[in-house]
């Protein structure tokens, strides 16, 4: 019979393995979003954060992705001739590039993409009580906390 | 004071924001990841599909994740540059490659860049019950569930 630690141990081996699998077709669900865009998972990603962030400097936006200022060039180029954003010159400062988000067509393009996931989420979402959903929602926030000390923990190895 | 419904609704929207800053904070730790190996998340992920599925056909692999067989022969490029796979012939039919993963090799380079999140991982389980895990482990694998058709989907609208 196993004892209450084994069945606990049992469980995290488990989540482990399904959080790895979650990843793996998360990141395969946003390549087919980017494949969509014509852009890479790491260009819509930025794409992602300068919609919820607003415009921000070249600088700010490698700080927040860990990507070098050069590969952030590579994909301001591709957000600009994908209409999703505007370089602009800082007018504090001419040296610096601002990175202006164009929400509308990125919402426009974007939003019907996630569209069917949204509503076969809610769908999902139907079979638990509210308490449940509370607990989901809490431990989802504390793990995207998590991945990202850990992500922050990876690139300063890196350094 | 808000109704049952609403605060169902209220819930689901906060779990659909939560959800995209988990798959923000995914995509980007396992950017940092392939960073680390000097692969893109795509080439990082093919490869976590070959450690899992063993020796497949560069066709089988294109079927798995979606890619064309134009994109997979480039990550099949890099993982063999990186050591982690080997093309070899089909013996029952010369003209097909498979790639065969060399698990010892991707073992070694990548288990340890894990090591830290999975640790982190771990002590954030230790403040749930096993009911609650439990409930949370049925959650992510319906959540992978739904992740997967939708990608499927996007791809078909492709096609």
């Amino acid at each position: 019979m196993p004892s209450e630690q084994s069945k606990h141990t049992e469980l995290a081996d488990a989540l482990n393995w399904a959080g790895r699998e979650l990843s793996a077709a998360t990141v395969l669900f946003h390549t087919a979003i980017a494949e969509r865009l014509g852009l890479n998972t790491t260009d819509h990603k930025c794409a992602d954060i300068l919609a919820q962030t607003g415009a921000i400097t070249a600088g700010e936006l490698a700080e927040r992705t860990g990507l070098t200022t050069g590969a952030i060039t590579g994909v301001v180029d591709r957000l600009e001739k994908a209409g999703f954003v505007r370089r602009e010159r800082d007018p504090s400062d001419r040296r610096q590039v601002i990175i202006q988000p164009i929400q509308e067509e990125m919402e426009r393009q974007i939003a019907p993409l996630f569209g069917s996931m949204g509503q076969a989420m809610v769908e999902l979402y139907s079979n638990y009580s509210e308490q449940e959903l509370a607990l989901i929602l809490d431990f989802m926030n504390k793990s995207t906390k998590v991945l990202q000390e850990e992500a922050i923990k990876l690139r300063e190895e890196i350094h």
